[in-house]
């Protein structure tokens, strides 16, 4: 455990995308937390205690500070948003937070859910996938979906230095979170520039780099 | 096309849940709106005209009166509920916010996104996986999740006549889209018996029966 601040307690995993988003959101709010940090690769998360904060069995949960807990990264990002509103996550008017959540679960429902561990465990055991099938199916969907963001980003006038103007919101946050990802699985981010350079630009805030998997307690 | 007022149009196809999900709301909110249909089965979706209104190919899209269009189900009942408040789909605080976006998410990322057409057919083309195959994945997810809901739902004290509390939510929009869909896969729900209470109470209630796949002007 390590942090600035014990009131919050996030429960995760660094390579996990989703504890990456809400580290991510945790620090750009400037929210202190301390980290209780779950291998998913040895199940931890299945154990008596960690099923008791989040039925799922997932990772992130946030603790808060009256020891409820809340899971679902991008609940915990709206959340985040609705109680500490400085600085905001996504824009003000309606038609704008539309776009940037739209853009958000085009990362975070149609690529990443299709991608995680407990999928692709279970293309092996039910379809006999290999490394190099595993690789072949996570690599679809993201090449897919990232050539539709990449037209939508480059095309719409939008787009700012970030996903939606010049201030970071959601959409960055499960941009960068996926990307990282990407890494693991050799893809190509040649073809997607302005992604690249919305990414790129990310990565140099501190609020980011430190939330980046490589630089948890638990990294490998 | 057929509707009660021609200001907003929603591009769907009847048996897509997330389309089936923004016909709910729209009509919980008493929202008018023309359907336009596309078939999803033999691809209309990726039509040039369509994919200039959704650079995705993803149904549904709502088309607002001044001619812009909304992707995504959840973003399109956020911006709903922000921009026609009554009645609410999500609770005042945040905290519960919270937990009606994450029940929602329970369904909408870690259900849905695996089980859809799109993905059904790619398990065929890149797995060979027969209907038998497909039924086996589709029930897999379904019941993993269906049960974390039915503990969550059983024994949280939010829970009320709907998902939370006493008056409908995001939650049971997607709770509802995901059970209708389950019927197509002989999903068994009696372990889940306060999902089906939940499920039986919303389809009592005319938005979500006039809603329903096979309502719909393009139903098979």
């Amino acid at each position: 455990m390590a942090g600035r601040n014990a009131a919050y307690a996030l429960h995760g995993y660094f390579r996990s995308s989703t504890s990456f988003r809400t580290r991510i959101a945790l620090n750009l709010k400037d929210v202190g937390y301390d980290q209780m940090t779950y291998n998913l690769r040895s199940g931890e998360q299945r154990s008596e205690g960690y099923l008791q904060r989040n039925v799922q069995g997932f990772v992130p949960t946030l603790q808060l500070p009256d020891g409820s807990h809340l899971g679902q990264s991008l609940a915990i990002i709206e959340w985040l948003d609705e109680t500490h509103p400085e600085p905001p996550l996504l824009p003000a008017e309606p038609v704008g937070r539309a776009r940037v959540r739209a853009l958000s679960y085009a990362v975070a429902l149609d690529i990443h859910p299709l991608n995680n561990l407990r999928v692709l465990k279970r293309l092996r055991s039910q379809f006999e996938a290999d490394q190099e099938a595993i690789g072949e199916w996570f690599r679809h969907w993201v090449t897919l979906e990232f050539a539709g963001l990449e037209k939508r980003l480059a095309g719409e006038p939008e787009t700012g230095r970030f996903c939606h103007g010049d201030r970071i919101t959601m959409a960055d946050i499960c941009l960068v979170a996926q990307s990282i990802n990407n890494r693991r699985f050799d893809v190509d981010e040649t073809p997607y520039p302005t992604i690249r350079r919305i990414v790129e630009t990310c990565l140099e805030k501190e609020a980011f780099e430190r939330a980046l998997p490589a630089n948890q307690p638990d990294a490998e």
